[in-house]
């Protein structure tokens, strides 16, 4: 690839780029790769969603970047510190598993591609006197605003949340990058970067930011607390139409349709990069007695999707494919790999099924009947008890559920 | 001393204790020294004011405890970032010289007492992460609040301001101590630490608060950014008498009076400790032909005082040699000591005094009008740019001018 095919890939697909000029300089003057940084904190099982951050990752590394992924245990800790450091580990791990799996069915050389745990560096003395440095500098106004868009909105949130643009910014120093990409729900958090980081004697990176794309979900916005509605990154294929015929795809409408937004977003950047740059999707008529239609232009696909020549449920069907082909090799990988199945099982043990109570009728028994308040009161104390700390933490970003919808 | 008699000291002379019963316990049950902490941070030379936190330190180190005093040179450096990190380590050297060379002048045997930097454990992983887990669950409104009293208060305040109480809280528990002193003014930060110590698994400490006392300057507090009012650990007799002499001490007020106050929490105490509790304070009035007025008891000073039988005139210099006499052998030592004056020298280098510009009378030359007017726009952007670095740096630990006035 030519030093411009590769900055246009790296600037390709975005709602906005910070500071291109930096990219350029790295690439046509200092002659060496672009230094990238994405992050993600290993909480939840990643779902479909994660494809659309991940498609960025890829088309950075097939311009040949070197991209520095940021698994944020510290993060991921603190959001629920009732998990313990050694199951965020695991998720940390199967998130390299994943991750690795997901950009090598994409089609791109992972050679370089680098996993950074925040923990690595987080704790470290010269971050911690940087971080002591910013915040003695920054107005706590300016921090809310920061992460007003990323960090969960409270009345009187924590200040946990508040650190959190501060320690992103300081993240583009200590991992060494030219450059952060994200979502464009960042945007705040990546000027609070430019704007700060020079204060403290550190120099001003590039932001590439994602565009915010409509969830595959039945509802409007897929998350992985709606556990229907994910299609899983491992979900068979049978799943995975099952899953797909539920999500939300109004006929002629492309404004929040997640079914046409994957298929731009993903499916044709995918094959874009397969291809050298020529896409070519396949819906199946054969049901209807028809002719396929083929695309090698999104453009084309929507207008045709607008007057429903192009039908959700022909969509749907062909996306099923597509999709399927595209997790195949990572459902093989995963199902051959033995380290990941275990590396799984400990990030995510089964949930234990809570066994109810019987109720019991006290029949008069007073005994019994103060042993079941006894019971009762117990239960509520816990509950109340796991609540109120629960309550008190919040405020992490959020790498799945924002970034990647 | 007995063990009653030792928690008896450690007690008095406050203004209030919170967690009584854990001095107690360490003391009768477990057996063994109290360990207490006490924070200062190094910025200017500490004056006068200094004594009344001192004269609490010296009665627990007379009453057996182990005394930490935090030498909180990160919070220094931060204060001032214009300020070199080895200024503040000469200024840490400073304060090191001056304490030991106080307490010893007061009486007391120093075997006991012990430094520590701020910075040896402040910027530890464990520290670290506890002040992660800390920010996670303290709301940013409980923050500000901890800090109302002793935080310098602005409309926007900064994150640094917010983080102290965190800090103080967690020192607690990284200087390993029992007990934490201070001015009344910290008393929402101690309960801020007794609130939140308990929520990331650590033990709750009793505190010992001061009361906070009127200053001996000219106006009705005394500071070190009014440098003809204070009085110099270090000044000469005379200078010690010409500075008492334009000291606030209105007639038959109490209320307020910086002089009776310095008499009551330093000399008495002082003496108190010097000759196992039977102070004695003398007023010549020689001048007016009649007996020396002898106190042994504050009470019946105060008495005389708001009868006018003991004037200000008279009070004043008493005190003049009293505190005189507290002060030679510091002075002393420090004039003994070349490495005390080195320290000095490389603590507060004189300042470099600005000459001023002559005015450019331009006589109608436009090149020489300018010119001025270039200088003039130069120093004002200087000016205005210094402003605004300091102005984004506030809420630092005070200890010199809240904890001890």
């Amino acid at each position: 690839m030519t030093p411009e095919a590769s900055i246009a890939l790296i600037k390709a697909n975005l709602a906005e780029v910070l500071n291109p000029e930096i990219i350029d300089d790295v690439i046509l003057n200092q002659k060496r790769p672009l230094k990238v940084y994405w992050g993600t904190a290993p909480t939840g099982k990643p779902h479909c969603g994660y494809f659309v951050p991940m498609v960025k990752v890829a088309e950075l590394l097939h311009a040949g970047c070197h991209v520095k992924i940021l698994i944020a245990d510290i993060h991921a800790y603190l959001d629920n510190m009732k998990a313990p450091l050694e199951l965020v580990e695991y998720r940390a791990q199967y998130y390299e598993f994943l991750i690795k799996s997901l950009l090598t069915a994409i089609g791109v050389d992972i050679a370089k591609l680098e996993f950074v745990r925040g923990s690595s560096y987080q704790l470290e003395k010269d971050y911690t006197m940087d971080r002591y440095k910013l915040e003695g500098v920054t107005r706590i106004s300016v921090a809310q605003k920061a992460g007003a868009e990323v960090v969960k909105q409270m009345d009187d949130p924590c200040l946990g949340g508040l650190i959190y643009p501060l320690m992103q910014a300081l993240d583009e120093q200590y991992l060494d990058v030219d450059c952060q990409a994200g979502g464009v729900d960042q945007r705040k958090i990546f000027t609070f970067a430019l704007e700060n980081l020079p204060r403290i004697g550190y120099k001003v990176r590039a932001h590439l930011m994602n565009a915010m794309v409509p969830g595959l979900g039945a509802a409007a916005k897929m998350s992985s607390s709606e556990p229907d509605s994910k299609i899983d990154l491992l979900d068979t294929p049978e799943d995975v139409g099952k899953k797909l015929k539920k999500a939300h795809c109004a006929p002629k409408t492309l404004e929040g349709n997640g079914v046409v937004a994957f298929v731009e977003h993903v499916i044709f950047r995918v094959q874009a990069i397969k291809t050298g740059g020529k896409p070519r999707f396949v819906v199946e008529r054969e049901r209807d007695g028809l002719e396929a239609l083929v695309y090698d232009d999104i453009a084309k696909l929507k207008d045709d999707f607008e007057k429903d020549i192009l039908t959700p449920q022909l969509l749907k069907a062909a996306l099923t494919k597509a999709l399927n082909d595209l997790l195949a090799p990572i459902r093989t990988e995963y199902l051959a790999s033995e380290a990941w199945q275990k590396v799984s099982e400990a990030a995510y043990p089964p949930e234990k099924k809570v066994v109810k109570e019987k109720k019991v009728k006290s029949l008069g028994d007073p005994a019994k009947k103060a042993e079941a308040e006894r019971k009762k009161a117990e239960a509520k104390a816990a509950k109340e008890a796991a609540k109120a700390q629960q309550g008190g933490v919040e405020g992490v970003k959020d790498g799945v559920d924002k970034l990647n919808v």
